[in-house]
């Protein structure tokens, strides 16, 4: 498999790393994710993240594993420990089905990988293009969680169409969410503004109403971690309160995916499973725990946006408007 | 002046106490607010906060000081020295302008500073006694930021309507916003709730949508910082996300406050002015920083929630349901 180097994932002379995601802005340290045991803890923990960055990783992983494992039953057994690593997720399923699909040979199984890659990158490519459109100069925009070149392999689906719209020399302003509990927005999303010098706002999530109210937000776009085939989609919890706060707004609401991540066998919303996470990521941020102990916690990672809420769905092939037609 | 004690105030032998609440819930300290200097900085700084509450402390504060002041004048500057601590806060100015009102006469003043206190203890009790005929059994309830016992000098407004639900043996569940940037919700109603043993369930503020959607939500209660004449409020920042959110999913919205909240001299929520705090609240909380200092920062403390989006306002006189009759 070449080398590459993107700005989340390295491949370099049969070795993977990730930029340890839970650790920016501050500190960008990057960790061995080779083995699958290590990149299964590093896709548990959130050091790399990002449904179509996910994906990426582990075939990139087992791509390198084809050449290691014992035998094909410990490659297969490793390769379904990865796709079961974060629940929601669709891309990393459908991405290693794709690799399980092939009869078990270690050189077909990296070209698959890597074919996994270089379709992200252009399809990243192809989203932005397509997105970017939709963005009027002097538009004031608002996203939500994280969907950069920290989620994809490439330029980042609502992430790229506005770093697209920006290099188009369109005037805009965007206004970032913090995206609690884990805080994407405040510290990933931010960071890539700063990087990208996109002029932006830093909100935490529950002021997004009140921006809506005095006129300040003219289009929001966010990414999705999985599109059932009626349009419902699963994103970052928060996804959905913007989705309602636009309706009542008049405020268009945009969705940016690849087409990966419309899963057909998902006829609506409701059969997405949404992953629980763990109470001490509510009660504090990391080792800071600001909460009691005693109090119960409801940590939903994901929430679904019925496809009524939607302006249109922004894909590689082009903008599906409503009423859709994919 | 009695010695006297609340969950949040302690006065004792011509000394004034807070629980200073930036340290809340890991520690419980109590803090010299005795001179108008020292309690200015504990207002700004929110180691005293809601709107009932900054009142009365500051008229005990001033209850103190028209004994040691050096001159009329002295007390005077005082006096609208701390009116000016927090903008949207009416209770604050109000109790304070009833002050200065009185012709100066340290008897006269220590002994109205008493009656903001106890009209705060009964408006409180008697805002709670309305508000809880309105929950039913089995209720999930949702609130946002603090309104209880560290939010006033009684029981609390929305809070208290909540304790007296769960007193009358009404078999309640509260979710409770974090409330940020500075979590009042997490850290302050997560102990209180805790205190008085209600079940409740701590949620980032981004989850509040999601749980309507999946019908969790029965009833939404805030409290308020300012109602304008035409029943547009001001409260802490998200409460207007809240609202449109319960207008979609058809939960009611109920505020809950003192009259004294009520800003006669305000037509609309647009005259209320609406106070931006620092950068670094929302960059972080407290010392930990999260995001890039590079970028810039929206903080809003308070949002406006206009009339028609409330289904009623629970005051110490009865609740008015809409069409309001105040």
């Amino acid at each position: 498999m070449n080398n590459l180097e993107t700005q989340s994932l390295r491949l370099k002379d049969g070795e993977l790393f990730i930029i340890d995601q839970t650790l920016l802005p501050h500190e960008q340290r990057w960790i061995d994710v080779t083995q699958p045991m290590d990149m299964n803890e590093a896709i548990k923990s959130l050091r790399v993240r990002g449904a179509p960055l996910i994906g990426v990783a582990a075939s990139l992983c087992l791509g390198l594993y084809a050449n290691q494992c014992k035998s094909e039953d410990d490659f297969r057994q490793k390769a379904l420990m990865l796709r079961e690593a974060r629940p929601t997720a669709v891309n990393l399923m459908s991405n290693i089905d794709s690799i399980l699909a092939l009869k078990f040979n270690p050189e077909d199984i990296r070209r698959k990988a890597n074919e996994i890659y270089t379709a992200d990158v252009s399809l990243c490519e192809a989203i932005a293009h397509h997105g970017a459109s939709l963005i009027n100069n002097g538009d004031q925009l608002l996203t939500h969680c994280n969907t950069g070149g920290l989620a994809t392999a490439g330029v980042g689906t609502a992430f790229g169409i506005i770093l697209k719209a920006h290099q188009q020399n369109k005037s805009i302003h965007v206004y970032v969410d913090e995206t609690r509990p884990l805080l994407q927005g405040g510290r990933l999303t931010a960071w890539e503004m700063n990087r990208n010098e996109i002029p932006h706002t830093l909100i935490c999530d529950n002021m997004a109403g009140h921006l809506m109210s005095i006129g300040k937000i003219d289009k929001v776009i966010v990414g999705a971690d999985r599109i059932a085939l009626n349009g419902d989609f699963a994103n970052k919890v928060g996804t959905y309160s913007l989705a309602v706060l636009c309706n009542y707004h008049k405020v268009p609401f945009y969705v940016a995916a690849p087409k990966t991540t419309l899963d057909r066998s998902c006829l609506s919303g409701e059969s997405i499973p949404i992953e629980e996470r763990r109470a001490e990521e509510v009660r504090g941020f990391q080792k800071l725990q600001w909460s009691p102990k005693e109090s119960q916690v409801y940590n939903p990672a994901f929430d679904v946006t019925p496809a009524e809420l939607v302006s249109a769905w922004i894909f590689e092939d082009k903008v599906h408007h409503q009423p859709r037609s994919f």
